[in-house]
Order: structure tokens, then sequence, then C-alpha cells
């Protein structure tokens, strides 16, 4: 298959890479360094990036900034952060790629464990991944000539866990390699409309 | 309790309003034929609000916009009306409304049901309950003060089934009376980050 892999250079970008890139063609898209640049929080980008690629028989988003940081000091303006990339951007990467797709093809988006497993200071960061999941929820029973979509939630990642381990006390973290697999399920298998947990 | 109910004048709000009313003063917020006039997708505007209205024990949403319609007519810029709205006003009434709360205070918004069980046109309109119920969860935690917060997540009305019926084929309907008593329990029960379906 031909996948647009949008978010390539990131810790799990790079797994999926790994893990799919021996058995398919992989294009990779992001601010930089990739085969394509995208900049999700811009329709415009996005647009032109599909433009770009052409047909592709899977789209998977591994990216999406959000905002890390205390309720008492969430405000409106930094809640923008997650919601127009996380949210909004990965959206978007749907809406305005389902012309790009080809039949039977499928999306897998990325959310994250703390949608179902608080911490402190993930409050942005779970509402993005909480709209994320809904709306692959829904828009699965609307997906046209067959195509699919999922999304991934993982855990904290064993690579990550050195920088972000004390805002995830007592959590097992994932390989990025485990959580690569889910990515494997989502455009090989049969399922749509799914949250696959790597927890 | 003084409770500030914003959404007042629709089916819920009324509901809600007729419920709470004899055993609480209510200050009713809304677009226009309130006690106070909010736009809820104007951060400026809610901040005005809370300012004219002064310090309260509850904080209640029976309101949010959303855009109904087909996945593949749905785009960047009509999902904002379910983004603008019903997901960052609900979530604004709440970052912008923290101080204006009393101690031991609640929010209580709004979602639907079809965030759980989807609907044909649905996509939109569950994506943006999905961040909300995801924000609520999270936020939970991190409430200052004893300040609790809850979501409702009401089936279609029976009040509304005339109107909304053809939507929602083999959903069993429920009055608003029934929908009013679970903000009655967000606002005068003990539990904080729920869901309480009334499906």
């Amino acid at each position: 298959m031909k996948i647009l892999l949008i978010g390539a250079s990131g810790t799990i970008g790079s797994a999926v890479h790994r893990e799919l890139g021996s058995s398919h063609e992989i294009i990779t898209a992001g601010r930089n360094g990739a085969d394509v640049t995208v900049d999700i929080t811009s329709p415009e980008s996005i647009t032109q990036m599909y433009n770009t690629v052409g047909k592709v028989d899977a789209v998977i988003s591994t990216t999406g900034a959000t905002h890390f940081g205390a309720l008492s000091e969430l405000t409106p303006e930094n809640n923008e952060v997650s919601i127009g990339s996380k949210l909004k951007g990965q959206v978007n990467l749907v809406l305005l790629g389902l012309n790009h797709l080809n039949d039977n093809g499928s999306f897998t988006l990325t959310t994250g464990v703390i949608m179902d497993d608080p911490i402190r200071g993930g409050v942005s960061a779970a509402m993005a991944s909480g709209a994320v999941r809904a709306f692959v929820k829904s828009a699965a029973f609307e997906m046209p000539r067959g195509i699919r979509i999922n999304e991934v939630s993982p855990n904290v990642l064993v690579e990550s866990i050195d920088k972000y381990g004390p805002f995830f006390p007592g959590f097992d973290p994932v390989p990025a390699n485990r959580v690569a697999l889910a990515y494997r399920k989502s455009v090989e298998g049969c399922q749509t409309g799914q949250t696959f947990k790597v927890y």
C-alpha cells in the first residue's frame, strides 16, 4: 500500500515507519525533514500536501501538539494549542483527505492514555483526544467507499520516560515498537471506528 | 444556592429552571430574554457575564450550538460551529468562571447521547461532546477549593421528537424533566468528574 505518514519524525512516527516500511511504500510528511512539508494547523497546508502526494491507500497521523499545564493556568488562549493541532489538525486531515484516499483505504489518528487515565496538567490534551475519539467513532459509520477510520491511544513511551516520567507517576510505559503494531492493525486489519489502546 | 443557568430558554434549560427554581436562586443567562446576556463563543462576553453576576455557587450550561450534516459535507469551516460553541464555549465557561465560583461550588456542562450512540450527520456534535466529556473527567482532579465538575449527557428529548425524531431512529426519547434531575444530582450531590447519562 501507499501510506502517507504525518508526524514521521516523532518517536511514534519513526517506530511506525520502521514497522510498516518494509511491506509498504511510505511517504513522510511533517513540519521539516520529511518528503512533504505540512503544518496541520493550516487547512490550506493540508490541502496542498494532499495535492502534492496524490491518491494514497492509508493516512496515518502520529502528530498533534498539545498544551500541558495546570488547570488553574489553562486559558482560552493556551488551550487553543491543543484545539488547533491535535484536535482540528487531525480532524481536518480526515475532512480534507477523504477524496484523496483510494477505495477501502484507511485513516489512523493518534490520541493518548490520559483521556482515560488523567494526569495533573493534562486536561487540555485529554480534551483534544476525547474529541478525536468521538469523531472517529461517529465518522466510521459515514465513511464512503469502504474507507475505515481508527485511532491509536498510546500510553507514555519507554523512550520518553526520562523526559515525561515525573508527569506519569505509576504509569507502566510501553515501547514505541509495541505502539506501532496498533497502527499496522488499523491499516491492514478490518476494524473501523475503534480506539486501539496500547496501555 | 445561587445558580447561574446559561441556556435557560432552551428545552433542557427551562426544565432545569423548573426543577431547581423553587429551592435555589436562579440567574438566567443566554443570548436574549435572560437576566444576563451572554454569547459563549466570545471569551470577552463570558468574562463580562461573570463580572455582572458576581460570585455564584453553581454554574449550569445547557447550551452549545453544533453543526449537523453528512460527513461528506463536513468542512473545517462548518465544523467550527460545534468547536466554537458546544466545545470551546462550555470549556471557557469553566476556565473563565473558576474564580467566580464559591468554595465547594460546581460546574455542570451538557454533552449528548450521540457521542456514545452515533447517528447519521452527528459527527461534529459527537466530537464536541467527546471533548467536553474528556475535559470534565480530567479537570475534576485539578479543581481548587472543593469545586466539582460534571456533565449531563441527555438522550433525544420527548419534547423534540417531532422535529428531530427522523434523525434518531430507534432511540427511546426521554422527557426533559427527567433530564433535569441529573442537573440536580450534579449541583446538590457529591460526585465529580462524572457523565450523568440520561438514556
